[in-house]
């Protein structure tokens, strides 16, 4: 997959592009959406004054909206880039403002609660199709968002039945010109994909980074000294967002509780191998998560370079 | 710490320097002994044809013994590079050749193992100093070592009590010479630092990588397709050596297993947390450890740049 942003688009494909919420992924967003000339007009909607303060002096929006009704009047498309668990609210308080024919969309990465949580609260006529794009850093804030982030990573739709298909292919269009490939799926299969590709991984990251914390034996400073033996590696991703990510696992509550079941159970089974030394179903399964690591790299979702494939974020 | 090597030494530590095991840990060192000038002679040694031949290729030893004995004879000092499981055997095959002075150290993951498994073979007068890089990439083989691959990062050495101290200067000396900084301290207390900054990690990370290749809901080609989420960087750790690892963990058991239930432990109650939308800890968990992520950064263990620290390997 190409992982730079082509020459931006000769017509946008959206009049007015309203962005609800500006940290990493909105601002990215915003921002991709500027350099791709996707929208005529790029509106920044913040519930919080010094983010929308912030966002004013970085200038990637066209308008910093007051509040979210006046953010909505006269939207095409208004995109949520909220916490999870802040979407139904938001869109509630949007509801009012929308004009028939606006299309809805948001980056979380729950599909089903957020679905539940938006459509009751839509007007006839507004379309709702929901997106997430499989990309991020440990970063948060609207300095941390950069043009490239989504570009050569995927993003998922989630229609809800009935969506009409114009709507769909409108927003598979804005995600393409950010370079992305787009697949579309249930919301309850993409719930279930990323409980295991992103959801559980969190969460054991988040855990063992607790769990050396309160060690009594070991030292913070050891810890930390010794990272570079593959904690590290938890700790980038134990760095993310907290608020992003508890609404996440209370909004994805039964695919995470599934997934978490079996990698415990498949933890028990090699730490009952540990104990009783039987070193060949060690090293059956140690040989076997290579062949993954490989199917990635092929994929091009990761490279084989020692920089992990993260190139530098630009402006 | 600085992550590159200064100039080489003007005159070596010892004369006649003993790899055994070409891997990667083993051929970063000779790679490493040979621009730092450390050694007058760099003398390779390994049990597989194909690996003494692609060392031959590769020029970066002076010597490509034929075999373990021949190798230790007149040596100054030893390292072992070979899986924590070989090396008894392999000290047992040396210690007729090794005359008395020479020191025998190791790259091993583990060190109260080691030493058990090692110091009886030794004959008298021969110093056993063991030793721990804590650093690695997940490739393996002679191809895959480089010189810098030390620099910056944390050498632990354990000598048993008892052991003479210049012994453990010269060693010290050598990783100095790498760049990298060297604690001191026990086998099992190193033993039980390394099960929660490396070994647990790298288990809980073949885990997932195994749980999310057994799934019948999600395709194997979903799981790579949106790896990007997260479980890319498990799949990083879990691409490591099997054998190296394999090893790591029959020869630590005790201190992995008691990390193992502790993590368990700890794991329970998020799910648990999760179970009953118990927001609250799941966000206190998630703040408090960005600390950790802060403190490792700010002790040069890892940058907050998107590659991670990880610099292109030189030769």
């Amino acid at each position: 997959m190409p992982d730079r942003l082509g020459p931006a688009l000769t017509a946008p494909i959206v009049d007015r592009l309203v962005i609800v919420g500006l940290g990493l992924i909105g601002s990215s967003f915003a921002r991709a959406a500027r350099r791709m000339n996707v929208a005529r007009t790029v509106v920044a909607a913040d519930a919080s004054p010094s983010v929308r303060a912030r966002v004013a002096e970085l200038g990637f929006a066209d308008v910093v909206a007051p509040d979210l009704a006046s953010a909505a009047e006269g939207a095409d498309m208004v995109v949520l880039c909220v916490p999870v668990g802040a979407c139904g609210i938001v869109a509630e308080q949007m509801a009012g403002s929308l004009r028939p024919g606006a299309i809805i969309s948001d980056v979380g990465s729950v599909k089903g609660s957020v679905v539940a949580q938006v459509q009751p609260h839509l007007p006839e006529g507004v379309h709702f199709v929901p997106a997430h794009p499989v990309a991020g850093t440990e970063h948060s804030g609207p300095d941390a968002g950069f043009a490239t982030l989504f570009a050569g990573r995927w993003a998922i739709l989630t229609p809800p039945e009935g969506t009409d298909p114009a709507a769909t292919e409108r927003v598979r269009a804005v995600w393409e010109a950010f370079g992305s490939n787009v697949e579309v799926m249930t919301p309850a299969h993409h719930d279930l994909v990323l409980a295991i590709t992103s959801h559980v991984p969190h969460l054991i990251a988040y855990n063992i980074v607790g769990t050396a914390a309160d060690l009594e034996e070991v030292t913070q400073s050891e810890v930390i000294k010794f990272s570079a033996g593959g904690f590290r590696d938890f700790t980038r991703i134990a760095a993310s967002d907290p608020t992003m990510w508890r609404d996440v696992f209370l909004n994805n509550k039964d695919a995470v509780l599934e997934m978490l079941g079996r990698f415990s159970e498949d933890l028990t089974a090699l730490q009952r191998a540990i104990r009783w030394g039987d070193g060949e179903t060690l090293f059956n399964l140690f040989t076997r998560t290579r062949a993954i690591r490989r199917g990635i790299i092929e994929l091009g979702q990761e490279t084989a370079e020692p920089d992990f494939g993260r190139r530098k974020p630009e402006a």
